[in-house]
């Protein structure tokens, strides 16, 4: 049994996790830390747990999280890199949900994240944790920054353009909509029921923290060629679920359905849809599987893709336990195999 | 493994019975029929099931029923009553979803349900599988007869008052609310997302269908004592789950906590939540799992009841795979011990 | 025009207050004031009012509360009752949309509000706002406590058969749900649109704030005799809205829909539905209407009553514009005559 | 008084037809009519009218629409070109909410329409109802086509943008998310609640009919200059409103901001927004008012435009009451110019 321990368990990414990790045969949660929450059950602080989970939030002294195989960061930004050095020289691996190591750049991380970072020098040995990209990468990381959730739905849906060098890298436009979980399990007025139901809105369209990562991983498969994104996130009125909705301008002809049938054909969580689906968010619900369906609108020169994940899951939980699972030589499915819930 | 058919799967009880068996390790779907439908790949109708579900519909000729070793009827009011005595004499066991053998009393089912039993010889055969009640009855039914949703949330939390005689039989109520997913996946006015969503609503006060379901089992329970029940359901913006409030007058002490403690000890998906708690549906969100807390307002001698349930679980699907787990000797929890998707 | 001024107009009966007043033909919004958003334009903040609001919120220094003819406090519980005596001393009629003089008791209300009152000499001038019951008082006050959200609907579904002495006042059963909008506009964890959407939960079941005002306006309303109530309020994720439903043991016969419909002839805001209705709370959105349905469920001696309001207009501001109508003696309907949103 | 017939008031469209004209100072409906619902008092369908709306639905023969002065068809497509042509011989005046009169181009409509068009002599008679472009020409139309709620929402979006001749035209990206009731009130499964609610999807990329008026409305902006265009609607689990987030590549400099505020300076139902705002729909809900804010992401050469409308209102009934003030000589707000409900 591989021995885990996760700081920060309190939000939803910590929650998801929990919620997978319960059902995975190969683990052993042996520590949870929670300032805030410490000497309370967690099935107390989530119900749905109960009768399922029977750790109690500690703090981080009691927790020991030394001793564990793997420890996962749910915490938010910045948290992950001051403790990383030391559990990675206790011989632990670590798995960042949070942002700290998803940027190679220094200086660009800090001007997004509005901090100093505290680990620079680890940044080299971050792997960034998308399994479709990097997998032999992350087989023999000590360190993987796990994506953000707006960034694995866009990377996976322009990935086969990209790569085939097929579309105009100059003017990408990534249309992408998030549930409101994706805000996190903060007390906030702008993410209340009373204001975040029945309505829909654009935010950040200035600039998002998630506009350098997806420009990132895009330049990264173009082979290094510079790439021009508008990003623009909005906030739909369902608690789960990322819609990517991605336009580019083709430079080449190509069968797009091969192509991205071609490219995913061995990947168990990607989901090339039939030519002309569009796929519901609600289809991957509570799974780790991301669908894609690709059009071309009137036989034209744009390229249209359609990119649905799960925020929580392939989002952020379920791909974090699947790095694991690739770092420890499980079956890559292992405990992030439900079949999502419908209706 | 055991072979399984369904009649009758593009409803939601039919996909939530197909989710759940696609990850129950003794069970190989050998066929599923649907008039309409035959010849659609069931993945091709609910895209969630892609890769999980290779099952195509059949015609009923073609679906070779008695071959299967047990058979779930998914079907609409009045359709098992047809076709089960075959499948018993062919040597299959039969579970219905519907309402067809709930009933004891032929000439109550026929005024409620408004048409001649096709089968009133089969009823005294039927047993009704409420586990929590029945679980002995059950382990040798032929032919089971699958709760209602609104009875299993009730039944459950009326029970240990009603077996220990500490209540008022004359003037129980029980206020239910439930999910939009209870009405079933028909296109109709009255559940578009346009008309069911951001309103609430009563409906049946005259008289529904439930009532003389819960009456019966209340009566069971109490010895054949006579209950006078008011039941009024509501519909509320949510899609699966059940939020039965129930409320008695008190007629001898007890410690109300310990009663549901006991009752339900060894029950592993029923939950008696500790004193002063408020079950919220979504703690049993795609879960076959009711929660219960039991209340004394203000000491007085009113006890309130409150039940939840995710419909399309411990209210339909996930009660009928409990009820043939039990059937066929397995493990009570096979295949339906997911955790609750919670956000 | 009468002058109004609005103390604390940031939450949702603040914002509600305003929106019926920019419709209001014989209203001049004087004043508005908010410590915390002191020198904001009300419409930067709420951009729905943008072109009609053109007020900016100001300190209460600034403000000059006393030149105005009426004053409505928007704000949580405890402000009105410390700056209600100075504004009635200039002459100024005050309207609290809170609970500060709503309980004629003042140990009463200290118990169920933790904190001592600030102004107990002022109770006996307070007269409490539900014009159905109240209007000739309203007409002369001058501080109005405007009622409670679960008390309007309560208490005006519940009324005929009180005032006619037609039920067992010993044991009465309010099952109310609210929309979240009942909950303000606080940031808190319970209330996040990921909390409370998808998901339906009782709450406060071992005693509400509510209960002790529902009380003593039925017991007002029975001339004296005490009455045993059991409430029960639940959180629906609806926006607005809130569903009573009502449970009554009758103690004499007696024509039920055209009791209703005799003691509501004449008033605008209450619309007894037909025999055999189930009004939605959608169908009174954005109202200042209650819709009522009363119902006998197979003739039995329990009476079923189904009262709706919009929480934010009938239940908060919309009353509260009614009362201010009643005592300047303009058109009951004045500024609060809107056409629910439907769908 | 205006005499006004309502050619199938069952509808979403229809329903919100007579909300806005209960409420409007000069109208008096006449006729409305139903061949589904003949007979049925249209507050018995739609309990948010009672006490508002006194009509009976009519048959059309029963109707006599030829003394109205106004007839408005809130009909599915295909009904209004059968019955317009022998009402304008009636003198009377026609507004058509579906789509019959929009496309000038016969071969088009037909094209996206599947069916012949009756009246192509009138398509050369009829104005395209968007009154910030055809103001003048709606004045003395006899027969007005009202736009699409689609094509409202992104025609004001890109509009100050194409009539400056700011934007390459032969890539523009319109990515439009509506609320459900842009569906109908048809029963249909994808429409349900249970299908639509928690979910996001995008629809019809292959092609949708608002394509073709769109694309007209844009070419005509751009004095006949051919447009290309890209459009992918989604359905998002609200009520009501549209969300725009158009794409453009700009060909010149320009200060945006200031160009969309002078080209909607007097404009009473367009709100161009400050700098750096995200319009959301709640914003406009219940409202003829549609908001528009712009930005250049970190100044690159793409501008995005963000547009709201309530799809209902500005998008179809609202919109069609301006056009009969204007026509009518109106003030151009009668009766439309309510508060947006909000939350």
């Amino acid at each position: 049994m591989i021995k885990v321990g996760i700081v920060g368990g309190t939000g939803y990414t910590g929650v998801e996790l929990l919620r997978l990790l319960a059902q995975h045969p190969h683990v052993r949660l042996t520590a949870i830390t929670s300032r805030g929450e410490a000497g309370q059950r967690v099935a107390d602080m989530f119900p749905s747990l109960r009768g399922r989970v029977d750790a109690v939030f500690q703090t981080p002294v009691e927790a020991q999280l030394g001793e564990c195989d793997v420890v996962f960061f749910a915490t938010p930004n910045g948290i992950a890199m001051q403790q990383t050095a030391e559990l990675l020289a206790a011989g632990v691996r670590v798995i960042d949900l949070a942002a700290d190591f998803r940027i190679a750049d220094v200086a660009t991380w800090e001007k997004w994240y509005g901090m100093t970072h505290a680990a620079p020098d680890l940044l080299a040995d971050a792997v960034y944790g998308l399994p479709e990209v990097n997998r032999e990468q992350i087989r023999g990381a000590r360190l993987v920054a796990n994506p953000g959730c707006y960034p694995t739905a866009v990377q996976l849906g322009f990935l086969p353009l990209v790569e085939a060098g097929l579309v105009d890298l100059s003017h990408l436009v990534a249309d992408a909509k998030s549930g409101v979980s994706g805000a996190g399990r903060k007390a906030e007025v702008h993410t209340l029921f009373s204001e975040a139901s029945d309505t829909f809105k654009a935010y950040g369209v200035a600039g998002h923290r998630h506009l350098p990562e997806i420009s990132q991983g895009l330049t990264r498969m173009a082979a290094g060629q510079a790439v021009g994104l508008t990003f623009v996130p909005h906030l739909t009125p369902l608690i789960r679920g990322i819609h990517a909705t991605l336009y580019a301008r083709l430079t080449a002809e190509a069968d797009l359905q091969a192509l991205f049938e071609s490219r995913y054909s061995g990947e168990r969580f990607v989901d090339v849809l039939p030519r002309n689906s569009h796929p519901e968010t609600r289809s991957v619900r509570g799974s780790n599987v991301c669908r894609i369906a690709v059009h071309r609108p009137q036989g034209g020169d744009t390229v249209v893709v359609l990119s649905v994940i799960d925020n929580l899951v392939k989002g952020a939980a379920g791909q974090a336990v699947q790095n694991m699972n690739i770092m420890f030589g499980l079956e890559e499915r292992c405990g992030i195999d439900q079949v999502p819930l419908m209706p």
